[in-house]
Parts: structure tokens; C-alpha cells; sequence
């Protein structure tokens, strides 16, 4: 017989999961592993809650395993490290981003691209290697391969700077591997969400001249003011979109809710690049012949390896760009669910982990 | 009053034109422009039989401008220069492929890529810069800007070089661009007419190792005998897809009939390249996920500049590349097109325009 998630490990732990596809989280008793050799424990601090977290507590992408401890923008303070480990010590600041495995000798890995190595292990509801399920960060504490753990720079804000651990890396890294990361790029950011407006700040500080493009003029203002955008585009303005035709490098398109993406081909220059790093849930219509039109490119990307998460956060901590959140505390995360789905917030919530999951 | 397509240039040209969307092709009367300074004037020896020939007398794009006088693999011998044309002399042998024209003043000709420059001017049923239509290949003789001639590669046959200038440059430049075209690349061509068996040639000259990938079995021997692919995959076989899954750097997809990328993208590798160098007239219906896992391309590819068409001509004629032609006398076109339709071609048709064509 199965194990409960309270006593499959030897390792106590306490946090909010969902159980079924209402998404809706509750107090949850579970447990992880002791601390092996290549381990590090840790007090969870922070968490942020990604869109994904939204997707994944509804089983909205079919891949749910149930009970789910979501969260996988976690930062926090060591605990206790593996007889291993000599990278951490125990009172550092670590975060854990979606990875938590993956098989560290094929090609990817080799690469460091862990994130495309078809055995990673993500941070949770995913297949463990035991086969136990994996538990994210909505909860009091958790253990990692040292491999899978970043080193929290020293002047980047806890709780702003958690969402990095997915938004920054989803939109920096799609940035630098297609050399939208130059001075005087042109860079298109669609949808001003969670990783719309780090997508501008990351930009931004690689220097590129930034368009935000958004469906209504309601975020004109604040991309422009508060996030230094330096151009905003209204998609549904048929004259904007004709005149910035042809002007852009590249697009990072945030948006997984779905769109056409024929009129953002036409936002890009020749040798241009559309990147998605949402993922609408239905396929989209493409014609191929603005693709062919001008030699464009249909990107897909999904986080980052461990090495550019690190490098990551450390240009993060360079030109202080943290995520714009909301903290909340644990008890308030189905309200903020309901709210991420009217896109009520600006732009991330973070739960303040560490102040206000009390054990029952 | 406009004149008429055999008045309205100085000089009388004798060719094979459709003059509505049935397509046929009839002997018409036409005439060119005088030699302008930058001009290369030349008699056509060969013109290859392009698919867009066939989707083009047809208006399948909806961009024809009857009459039309298709034909844009155009391969002939020099009867006159412009004062200002030192590149060639008469007597040369030279070839014109897709374009006559560009403005060559932006970004894009600047950067060698004509094809992609707004203004760029198609051999054929396009807006010449003075308002009257181009006329292409399939005809007694051309005239075109020195700028947009190729030099004839001594020992490059001109019956089976000419699809090169087309048929050789879509397939040579996004093997070239995408980084395809180095020793140890596994890269998969999909459809094998035309486009698709210069592919196989011309990724096996750079030493990749090639993987068709074709409806049926009916050409895997042809592929692996005949062309020298590697491997033979079918696409409707599971099994084989299955087993061939994340193994290919690259695929140059040439198939125009709509079909399903899902499974392409199956076969490449993380970081692999689908691109589209046929151009369904239906979009495709694609997901998301398989391009963000895995950071997977989605390409359109279109052609290359003219800088580069003439590196591929020398690059086939130095590794002996030509394509595999039914040479045709000019009558027999419009039988050529109906099994065009049918693909009953292996793999193009070229016509001997020099000594079939006569004037009546």
C-alpha cells in the first residue's frame, strides 16, 4: 500500500495544497526526504504565485498530480546541507526555481539546459525519481540537489525578487539566446503581467529600445512611467499597428490566453523573432507566409538552466530589477487565485511564507 | 489609354503566357525594355518549371497580374550590356532566379537580403518600378539590372543548373542561416520533389547527416540509392517517428499541401529548427507546448539575397549539384503543369527555351 503524504518521507513538513480540480488550497500536512549528501534544506521565506500555479491547482494542462503543493519561485534560508555540499552553508539565502532534477549527463545537461533535459524533475506535481510526487514552496520548508540551488545575491529584495526565479529567467533568457540582449534592439513585450513587466525591466537593462503591446490603452501610463517602456502600442488600433509595421527585432509574448500572433509577424522586421513563453491552452492559426515573408522565426522557450538562472539573478541584483508584487499572506491565496484570474494584480503576488504559515 | 503588353517597351519579346485562371499557357507576344545602362541583356537557353509557376498562372495567391509570363529559373547567354556593366560582356553565360529588383537602399539590401526588402520587384506578374507588369523566363529573352544577375559557374550544366535559382537558394540559404550546414548536423527534409530532393544534395554537401521524411515508402530507395540520404523515415508509421523522436538539428520542410507540424517537431532535438520553405495556402494549426519545450523554432525561409545565390551556384557547381530534370520542349508545358499537379515529376521540369521556342 501507498504511503500518505504525511509519512511517505521522514521529514515533517506543513503547507497549503490542493486536492482536487476546484484548485482550491488548504492547510496540508506532507513530508520530504532527509537531507542526502548533495542536499540542501531550507526555511522557506517567500514564494511567489506564477499563472502556472493558476493552470496547474485546476489541472488546466491535463498533467496534475493531486495532492499539489504548488509554488516555484522560492526563496529562503538554509537549514541544514548535505555532508556534499560545499557550495551553501547553513543560514545563506538560496532560492529553488521550476527545477528540481533532471538527469545532469545528456546532451542538455551538458549544456546547461537542464530545463530541456527530458528527465528533469520539476518543482511540483511532477514524478520525483523515487516516484514520490514533488511538493513546491507553499509550505514551511523545502530540500533540493545542491545542483538545482541558486545563490541568493546579496542586494536583491527577498520578496520582490522571488517571481525572478520563473519571470526572470522565462523572459531573460529567451532574450540573450536570440541577441535581443543589445543595445539598440528593438524588443516587443505583449501582455503586461507577471512576465510582461519583468520582460520590460530585463530589456530595458540590456539597453533595448522597448514597445509594449497590449490590448487596451488601460496600462499606457504605468508602462511608460513606471516601467520606462518607451513606447506603448494599442493591438486593437489598426493605424498604431500599421504604422509600427517592420520595426521590431524580436517580441517576448507573455500572453497564454489565445491571440493572433499574424498581426505581431507584421510588428517585426525582416530576420525578426516571436517569441511565446505563454502557452495558449488551444493551438494557434498560423499562415506560414508572413513566416516565409521576410525569413521569421516562431519561438518557443520555457525558463532557463541553472547556470543562466544564477547569472540571472546576479544582472537582476546588477540593475536592481525586482518583480512589482503584492505580499500576501498564506491564508489569503485563494482570493489572490481568483484575482490572477481577472489579472487583478500588479503584477505578482508573493506569499510571505516564513511570517504567516503557522502549523496548525 | 495604357498600351498594350506587345507595345509598351521598345523591344519585341516572344514568350509563353496564361492569360486567366485556367493557367493555360499560349505563345504571346510581348516586349521588353530597352537595354538601360545597368542593364544585362540576354537570349534564354533553359527555364526550370517552379511549383510557384503552377500556383502562380492559377492565381492560387491571389496575387497574379495577367497576362503572365512565369518562369524565374532563368539560365542565358549575354547578346548585350549597358554602358555602365562591367560584370559581364556578351556571351557570357549567366542566370536570373527569383528577383529583378529591389531598392537596394535599406536595411535589407544593405544586408545582402534583397529578398527581403519591401520594394523588391519578383522575374515575373509583379509591379515593375514603371508601373508595367515583369514578364519571366518562359520566353525568348530577358533583360535585367546587372545587380540582379548571376554569373554562370563554368562547369555547372545550364539545363539541370537552372532550378538552382530557385529550387537550390530556398533550400541552400536556411541550411546556411540556421546553422545547418556543418559536419555531424542531423537534419531531416521533408517532401522530396523539387525543393525537397536539392535539399537532400545540398545538406549531404555540407556534410550532414540526412533523414527524409516522406508519406510513403514509394521513394526510400530512390532517397537512399539515388540522392544519397541517410535515412528514410515514414511519416505516417508511428512506430518510426516514435523511435526517430529528439533526433534531428534541423528540418527543411518543402511540403505546400496543408499537413501536420505537431509530429515534425517531435523529431527535432532541444534547441531544433522546423522551417517552412513551402507555403500551405491553409494555416497550420499549431500548439505552443512542443515549441516552448524544448526552445524549438518555427521558420519561414524565402529564397536568399543575390550575394548569396551566387555562392550557392559556386558551392554546386565545385560539389557538382544539379538538380534531376525532364528537359521539355516549350509545347509540352501545359503537360507539364497537369502532372506537376499530379507530382509526376522526378523532380523538375526544365524547358529548352533556345531551341523550342520559335517565333511564328
Amino acid at each position: 500500500m501507498a504511503l500518505s503524504p504525511e509519512t511517505e518521507h521522514p521529514v515533517q513538513a506543513f503547507g497549503y495544497a490542493a486536492s482536487d480540480t476546484s484548485g482550491t488550497l488548504s492547510p496540508f500536512k506532507f513530508s520530504r526526504r532527509a537531507t542526502g549528501d548533495n542536499d540542501v534544506r531550507f526555511q522557506v521565506l517567500y514564494c511567489g504565485v506564477c499563472h502556472s500555479d493558476l493552470h496547474m491547482v485546476k489541472n488546466e494542462w491535463g498533467m496534475t498530480r493531486y495532492p499539489i503543493v504548488p509554488g516555484h519561485e522560492i526563496v529562503g534560508k538554509v537549514t541544514e546541507v548535505g555532508s556534499s555540499v560545499e557550495k551553501f552553508k547553513v543560514g545563506d539565502l538560496v532560492g529553488v526555481g521550476c527545477l528540481v532534477g533532471s538527469c545532469l549527463s545528456c546532451e542538455q545537461c551538458d549544456d546547461h539546459s537542464e530545463n530541456n533535459c527530458a528527465k528533469q524533475v520539476q518543482t511540483y506535481a511532477f514524478n520525483n525519481v523515487d516516484g514520490s510526487i514533488t511538493y513546491g514552496g507553499y509550505a514551511d520548508s523545502m530540500v533540493a540537489d545542491q545542483h538545482f540551488v541558486l545563490r541568493w545575491p546579496e542586494n536583491l529584495p527577498l520578496d520582490s525578487g522571488a517571481p525572478l526565479l520563473c519571470a526572470g529567467i522565462t523572459t531573460y533568457s529567451p532574450l540573450r539566446y536570440h541577441g535581443l540582449d543589445k543595445p539598440g534592439t528593438r524588443v516587443g513585450v505583449v501582455g503586461l503581467g507577471g512576465l510582461g513587466h519583468v520582460a520590460v525591466k530585463m530589456a530595458k537593462a540590456f539597453g533595448a529600445h522597448v514597445t509594449v503591446i497590449s490590448t487596451s490603452e488601460s496600462k499606457k501610463q504605468e508602462a511608460l512611467e513606471k516601467l520606462g517602456a518607451d513606447e506603448f502600442l494599442v493591438s486593437s488600433d489598426a493605424d498604431q499597428m500599421q504604422a509600427a509595421t517592420g520595426t521590431l527585432h524580436g517580441i517576448i509574448d507573455t500572453v497564454s490566453a489565445l491571440h493572433s500572433v499574424v498581426p505581431l509577424l507584421g510588428l517585426l522586421k525582416a530576420n525578426g523573432k516571436l517569441i511565446m513563453v505563454g502557452a495558449p491552452e488551444k493551438p494557434l492559426e498560423l499562415p506560414v507566409f508572413p513566416l516565409i515573408m521576410g525569413r521569421k522565426v516562431l519561438a518557443g522557450s520555457n525558463i532557463g538552466g541553472l547556470k543562466e538562472t544564477q547569472e540571472m539573478l546576479d544582472f537582476a541584483a546588477q540593475h536592481n530589477i525586482t518583480a512589482d508584487v503584492e505580499v500576501i499572506p498564506v491564508d489569503y491565496v485563494n482570493t489572490a487565485m481568483e484575482r490572477l484570474v481577472k489579472s487583478d494584480v500588479r503584477y505578482r503576488f508573493v506569499i510571505d511564507v516564513a511570517n504567516t504559515l503557522k502549523t496548525e
